[in-house]
């Protein structure tokens, strides 16, 4: 499983508070502890900051970067914020995200081409969500072909199948996790399949339960990679479980406290 | 999920100890601790019992059944001692379990006929554990093709895919969630799907995070069935989460709480 920390997110407070002050250390502080928790990558949004939404985002990601050694999601809905963020990079970074929608993906597989990145690809289109899994299918067959066509290679793009809050949407989230097994079903090798997990347990009283679930769930299905909070530790020990009874990870007894964790930046501490 | 609970087995010494001196108290403070739990039948389980076992096996039963009002899981691999728990049940019980080999199905199919049982059919047979998941659907075909030549229902035909340890065969815990894909696809309606579950974390540090985590698994694979501990919270808490996710249980915001027990005999409180 690939993990992308989602804690680095100018929605959250702190991060908010962090931006506006221009504290690094708290942004380098939150980038570590993701990423020794066990993140791979580590998603960045601005939220709705104050200042130039660009030039927040180059400085978070740079922040991040002075702090761990991992590539950096840059999420933005806006164009030019992507981009900022696609040219601090370091490393090679992930897109979050480009829609089915012809215009997002006109302008959005371009720029994973020039920048080296991968990106996340939601299921939805002009027509918004999907009802089922055949049409979040549909909408996968388009992405993928258009990334085809733009000349990304099929390991550097990463299908979502849109997960939505049980509490209000409860059919959806069988939904989704059927169209795991249909993406999985599109290309040869399969399509890398990515969930945003947090939003599954929205307006939840159990959300660490929800989340890891689902997730579990997910990986039984063939989902790849997540967004989610590595933090949330029985979430990150039902992952690791998961893998190991998937035979993705090699088992030992005490695989919770040895699996590898990627390695943080020592300059940076 | 139909959950067997596995808590009266002669193995575990508590049991032993209540079989040697006829404890009938003790059996049904198990059966009603199971069954509030969530389990919605009990298996039976003499285990190496000094006394006869098949008169063993009806008093585990008679007892049981004066506690509470679930099926009984007849689990013996001696033919006496299981028609002898069979004969003294009061619901339509379960068989547990016949394998592929022939003269397991020439004998146990017939019985299962006979006295209303559902059956659990392991898929091994004469040449022992399969090696995969295809090894595995073909014993279920022919375990399939048996039980509709006895003239059994497709809906009383429980198959396990056999799980074994992750602590010692680590490739058969993937094999086996494979198998349950395929053996949904071997009748129309699907044939249902049982594990054996705590089988999985033998030997392991984490026995009720592994145990949880494959089963949510398997439920996300197409199992409808497991034999359990459901005084595990945990673990019941996991089924019940999966259960709202797949939506199969109608999603409410204190479901864990509030979702529907069995209930228990007055008369035998």
């Amino acid at each position: 499983m690939f993990i992308i920390g989602e804690r680095i997110n100018g929605m959250f407070k702190a991060v908010a508070r962090a931006i506006a002050e221009r504290d690094a250390d708290a942004i380098a502080e939150l980038a570590r502890r993701q990423v020794e928790a066990g993140a791979h990558a580590l998603d960045i949004n601005t939220g709705p900051t104050e200042g130039d939404p660009a030039d927040v985002m180059r400085w978070l990601v740079e922040t991040a970067q002075d702090a761990v050694d991992v590539p950096m999601s840059i999420d933005s809905p806006k164009l030019a914020v992507v981009e900022s963020g696609l040219r601090a990079a370091r490393r090679p970074p992930i897109i979050n995200s480009t829609t089915g929608a012809r215009d997002r993906l006109d302008s959005l597989l371009p720029l994973a081409v020039k920048y080296d990145a991968s990106i996340i690809a939601l299921t939805i289109d002009e027509r918004g969500i999907p009802r089922n899994a055949d049409a979040r299918a549909e909408i996968a067959l388009t992405i993928v072909a258009a990334a085809m066509e733009a000349g990304l290679p099929t390991d550097r793009l990463l299908l979502d199948p849109i997960v939505l809050p049980v509490s209000a949407a409860q059919d959806q989230c069988a939904a989704a996790l059927e169209a795991v097994s249909v993406f999985r079903t599109l290309s040869d090798p399969a399509p890398r399949i990515i969930v945003g997990l947090s939003n599954v347990s929205q307006g939840t009283t159990h959300r660490s339960l929800v989340n890891r679930t689902y997730l579990i769930m997910g990986m039984a299905k063939g989902v790849d990679a997540a967004i989610l909070d590595p933090n949330d530790r029985e979430l990150m020990d039902a992952v690791r479980t998961a893998g190991i009874l998937l035979n993705q990870e090699i088992y030992a007894e005490n695989y919770l406290e040895t699996m590898a964790r990627p390695v943080t930046v020592a300059a940076g501490r």
